[in-house]
């Protein structure tokens, strides 16, 4: 009915964005016809889609950083001092999820759409992706 | 197979933040496996993860104002009259759901990451959220 | 358990907006309780919820030319020469998919909400969107 696996890698922080396309395809491999949902923990990255080629990943990642600037005042470091106010507003904007249809045996992704998660945070971060498949 | 809660609450509107972290977990901690849904009902608001710390919400409700500020012109505001055109702007950009799952009876959020429903309108307003639990 | 349907339109890119709301509610219509989501296959393109108006739908437009204008220089087109290096930043912010709660028989959509894909390529397109109901 649904099924979760847990999937971990390292990040480097600042905009680093790691493809996990192949790992959620092994998994949804596994069923002919059901729902992939893809859920980052923490409050400091996010889950989407995008081209991964180097060009486009340096695009979206001058545009995240026009939508919340690294060097403006944040209220959050004021507050606390940790320097990653940024990280959290990149990452409430963007979101924590995505869903994907598998179908006729398929992850439904356009040819050139891979699955992709951006952590914003300031320093490098071990982290979890949460793949739950429903059928 | 599936469940569904609507959760109800007042907002303030004009980029009112809410932690609806609490109702969600709850609901969730009646199943073991599972993906939890939530949707918010309307065109001037959205759901997303953050930590919710006063700091770090201002600092959302500053970027959202970069994105789609309340005091240039929309033509919404021209045609109806009714002055939330930057409300339906905001509420299209950041989305009207996320899933997470639950795993080994929790709901795998972060630490700091907390489930936040944002009021875009104008006006206060009476709220609906849709929790639904796929297992 | 899960009902996938796949619908087909034609696009005019360039931030074209089409409602698919009646598509969504018909398949929809066929359930009590459930979760559809929807899932836009492509990576210049999303999918998300709006007032379906022409005021609000030039508004939105507006704010996402704002945040990833198309005059400015994008090194995907240096590398490709494609042009649609903007098409593609803005498909990432936005997202690929939404999943919306049925409840006795209802969608449950707000009066003024509705589904609508957005097609930020720089070319008219045929799309693709996968409707899955989990129930």
């Amino acid at each position: 009915m649904i099924k979760n696996k847990i999937i971990k890698f390292e990040t480097k922080g600042f905009n680093d964005i790691v493809d996990i396309t192949k790992e959620a395809s092994d998994f949804a491999s596994e069923f002919t016809e059901g729902l992939l949902n893809v859920f980052v923990q923490g409050s400091t990255l996010s889950v989407t889609t995008i081209e991964y080629e180097d060009g486009v990943i340096e695009d979206l990642k001058n545009a995240i950083s026009r939508i919340a600037p690294e060097d403006i005042e944040y209220i959050h470091n004021l507050k606390w001092g940790d320097g990653n106010g940024f990280s959290h507003v990149r990452s409430a904007i963007l979101g924590p999820s995505i869903s994907i249809p598998i179908n006729e045996g398929l992850l439904r992704l356009g040819t050139w759409q891979q699955i992709v998660v951006i952590d914003f945070d300031n320093r490098p971060r071990s982290r979890k992706a949460f793949l739950s498949i429903v059928n």
